[in-house]
C-alpha cells in the first residue's frame, strides 16, 4: 500500500472471500481501508462492509458520503442493508436512503425499518421466491430466473394464494425432479412452520433449532408472507445470546473483548466490582455488630469464608439450572410449586451431607469443640437451603420483570448470598453459642 | 391409550411433526411409547426416535430387538444412524448392524463408526449429491433423481474429478436456470470451503458460522469427498457448547436438567460444593493461625468477606474474557506478553479506584482508624491485581493442557481466589497492623 501498488492490491484481493477481506481490513484504519476498497468491485465491497465488526463499521462509514454508502447498500439483501442503516445516525440514514437506486429495495428497506431489531420482523429479509398456487412449475422457474440476481440463497419456493397468504412450500429438489407442466398445487407441501413478525428473536432461534429449519417464512397477522429468516442469521443470534449470558454471569456490564482499550475494559468491570464492594462493606458493618462475640471466641471468624463461599456456590448452581430451563422451555414443565418442592428436597439432601462433613472436620481441627461444630453445621445447612431457594426464585422474578435471568447467576446473587449467609451464621452463633 | 383406541392414536399422530411426537413420547414410559410407535409408519417412527433426548432414547431402545432397531436405522441418514449406534452397548451395536437391509447404508455406517464423535468425520453424513466434472447438467439431474430418496436436504451438488477429489460445487438454483446440455465444468464454482475429517467440531462450527455456510463438504487427506456436514448439526454443537460452558462456570459437573431426579441433581452439584467446602475449611485453618491478632483487634475479621468476594469477582471477570477470546480467536491476537501487560494495567487502574473507595468508607465506618483503612486498602489492591493475573493465566494453562478453560470461571477459581485473598490480607495485616 505504501508503494501505492493498486494493481497488486486488486489482484490479490479480488478473488478472496469477502469474510477474509473484512477480517484483514479490521487491522487498518478507516482511510486505508477505504483506499483498499476503492480498488475492488462494488459487489465484493458491499459484502466486505457487511461482514465488518459493527463497531469498526460505524467508525468506517463516517468517512463515506451518503451516495457511496447507498451504492454499497444496493448490492446487499434488504435485512443486511437495514442492519447497517440502523447503525447510522438518524440524519445520515435519511440522507442515504434517497440515493439507493433500486426502487424495490428502497420500498423493502422502508418496510423493514418499521420493525424492532430483535424480533422476527427485524431479522427477516424481503428477498425470497414465491409462487402462486395456480402456477405451473415452468411459471415458477421463470419467477426464479427473474429473481435470481436478487435472491442469493434459495432453499425453497414459498406457495401463496392470490391474497399473498402463505399456503406451503416446494423444495428446489422437487422442482428439478418434476415435469414442467405440473401445477404447483399438486406438488407443494402444506402445514409448514412459520413465525409472526412480532416473535422475539430467541423464540425464532429456538423454533428453527428444534425443527432443524434452514429458513422460516415470516407472516403478518393476516397470514400474508412478508419475508424469510435464514439460519445464518440465527447462528449469529445464538452466538450473541451465549456471549451476553456469559458476560452477565461474570459481571461484565458492557460488550467488551480482550483487545478493547484499557479504559473500556476497566469501565465494563467496575460497576459490578463496586456493587460487590458495597456488599462487602455492608457485610463488614454487619459483622461489626458481633464484635463482642468475636473478641470472646475468635474461632467464629474462621468460618466466615466457608459460609459465604458455600452460599455463593449453591446459589449460582441453582440459578444456572433455572436459566437453562428458561432458555429451553419444554411443553411439560413442572409448575412453580412442584419445582420449588424439588429444589428444597435437593437442597436438604445436599445440606445434610455438607453439614455432616463440616461437623466432622470442625470437631477434628478445633479440638473437639462440640458446640462450635454444631453451630457451624446448622448455619451451613441453613445457608444451603436458603441459597437454593433464592437462587431459584430470583431468576424467575427477573424473567417475569423482563430482565435477562442470567443476571441472577452473576455477582448480584453472590453479593446477596454473602450477606444472607453472614446474617444466618451470626444470628445462629449469637443465640446458640456465645 | 387406556381404551386401546389404536385408530385414534394413529389418526391423531400420523400427520404430526416428528419433533412434536417425540416431545410427547418423552412423557410416557418405554412400554407405552413403543405401543404408540407401533401404530405409526416406520419412516415417521425413525424420525421420532432420532429426535428423542439421548438419555430417554437409551432407556427406550433397551426394549427393542436388534431387528426392530435396524429397521428404523434403515430410514435415517448415516450420521444420525451412527449417533444412535454409538449410544448402544458394544454388543447391541454388533447385533444391530447385520440386520440393516440397505447394503450401501451398512457400508456408510461402518465407515463413519471409525471417526471420533466430536470431529468433522463424526459429524458428517455420507448422503450427498456429487457430479463428475465431465457430466452435463442433464446427467446431474439424473443423479439427483437417483439419490432423491436418500438425500433429504439438498443445498448444492458437489463437483469431483475421476478420483473423487473435490473441485467445487453447483447450486440447485444454477441447475434450474441453466440449459440441460451444458457441461458442469462450465458452471461450477471453484475454491469452496471444506474441512478435513479430523477437524474438531468447535472449529467446524466456527468456520460455518463465520462464512455463513449451510453445508460444508468433508475431505480426507487426499482431498477426496467423503461426506458433508449440515448447519442443523452445527446449531446443536453450538447450543451444547454454550450449555456445557454454563454448567462448568457454575460448578455443575454432569449434564443435568431441572426435571432430572433429585438424586441426579444432588450428585451433579456435590463435587464442587465439597471442593468449595475443603477450600473453606482450609481457609478456616489459615485464619486460625492469626487467632491472637483477631482477639486483639476484632475489626480485622469484619473485612474478610469484602476481600474474598472482590477477589472472586475480579478472577471471574478476567477468566471470562480469556475464555471468550479463546472461543472466538482472531487472526491478529496479541501475544501473551502484551496480553498480560494489558491485564495488569486494567487491574492496577481498577485496584486503585476500589482501594480509594474502600479507604474512604473504612475511615467513615471505623471511626477514622487510619491504619486499619490503609491496611484494608492495600490488601484489596493486591487482591485485585493478583486475582486478575490468576484469572487470566489459569484458563490459558487449562487450554494448553486440553481442559475446557470455562472450568476456570467456576467454583475452582472462586475457591482458589478465596484462599489467595485470605493469604494476602492476613499477611499484610499481620506485618503492618497488629
Amino acid at each position: 500500500m505504501e508503494r501505492n501498488d493498486n494493481a497488486f492490491i486488486k489482484e490479490s484481493l479480488q478473488d478472496a472471500n469477502h469474510t477474509d477481506v473484512s477480517e484483514l481490513l479490521e487491522e487498518f484504519d478507516a482511510e486505508n481501508s477505504k483506499f483498499i476498497l476503492n480498488q475492488l468491485d462494488e459487489e465484493l465491497c458491499a459484502d466486505v462492509i457487511n461482514d465488518l465488526d459493527t463497531e469498526i463499521r460505524i467508525k468506517f462509514l463516517k468517512i463515506f458520503s451518503p451516495e457511496e454508502i447507498a451504492r454499497y447498500l444496493d448490492h446487499l439483501d434488504s435485512d443486511d442493508a437495514v442492519d447497517i442503516l440502523n447503525e447510522l445516525p438518524a440524519k445520515a440514514r435519511e440522507e442515504v436512503i434517497p440515493h439507493i437506486k433500486n426502487e424495490e429495495k428502497v420500498k423493502n428497506i422502508l418496510d423493514l425499518l418499521r420493525y424492532d431489531e430483535d424480533c422476527a420482523g427485524g431479522l427477516m429479509a424481503k428477498e425470497l421466491i414465491k409462487a402462486n398456487i395456480n402456477w405451473t412449475v415452468i411459471q415458477t422457474i421463470e419467477e426464479i430466473r427473474r429473481q435470481a440476481e436478487n435472491v442469493q440463497k434459495i432453499y425453497s419456493v414459498y406457495v401463496v394464494d392470490d391474497q399473498d397468504v402463505l399456503l406451503g412450500r416446494v423444495s428446489l429438489k422437487e422442482i428439478i425432479l418434476t415435469t414442467d407442466t405440473r401445477k404447483i398445487s399438486n406438488i407443494y407441501e402444506e402445514g409448514i412452520k412459520s413465525v409472526p413478525t412480532y416473535m422475539p428473536e430467541e423464540e425464532v432461534a429456538a423454533l428453527m433449532a428444534k425443527y432443524d429449519l434452514e429458513a422460516v417464512p415470516v407472516l403478518n397477522v393476516q397470514g400474508q408472507l412478508l419475508g424469510r429468516i435464514t439460519i445464518d442469521d440465527i447462528v449469529d443470534v445464538i452466538t450473541e445470546q451465549a456471549e451476553e449470558e456469559r458476560q452477565l454471569m461474570s459481571g461484565i456490564s458492557e460488550d467488551v473483548e480482550e483487545d478493547d482499550s484499557i479504559w473500556m475494559l476497566s469501565r465494563a468491570r467496575l460497576p459490578w466490582l463496586i456493587i460487590g464492594l458495597a456488599g462487602g462493606l455492608l457485610g463488614a458493618r454487619f459483622i461489626g455488630i458481633f464484635e463482642a462475640d468475636i473478641r470472646q471466641i475468635a474461632a467464629i471468624a474462621f468460618f466466615i469464608p466457608l459460609i459465604t463461599a458455600t452460599g455463593g456456590n449453591v446459589g449460582i448452581q441453582s440459578s444456572t439450572l433455572v436459566v437453562q430451563s428458561l432458555a429451553n422451555p419444554s411443553a411439560f414443565d413442572e409448575d412453580l410449586f412442584h419445582k420449588m418442592i424439588k429444589v428444597f428436597q435437593v437442597a436438604i439432601l445436599n445440606g445434610i451431607l455438607l453439614a455432616i462433613l463440616v461437623f466432622v472436620f470442625v470437631m477434628i481441627i478445633n479440638d473437639r469443640d462440640l458446640q462450635l461444630s454444631m453451630v457451624v453445621s446448622v448455619a451451613l445447612f441453613s445457608v444451603v437451603v436458603i441459597a437454593s431457594f433464592l437462587g431459584t426464585l430470583i431468576p424467575l422474578i427477573l424473567e417475569k420483570a423482563g430482565i435477562n435471568p442470567a443476571l441472577a447467576s452473576g455477582p448480584f446473587i453472590t453479593t446477596a448470598n454473602d450477606l444472607v449467609g453472614l446474617g444466618i451464621y451470626f444470628t445462629i452463633i449469637h443465640f446458640l453459642y456465645t
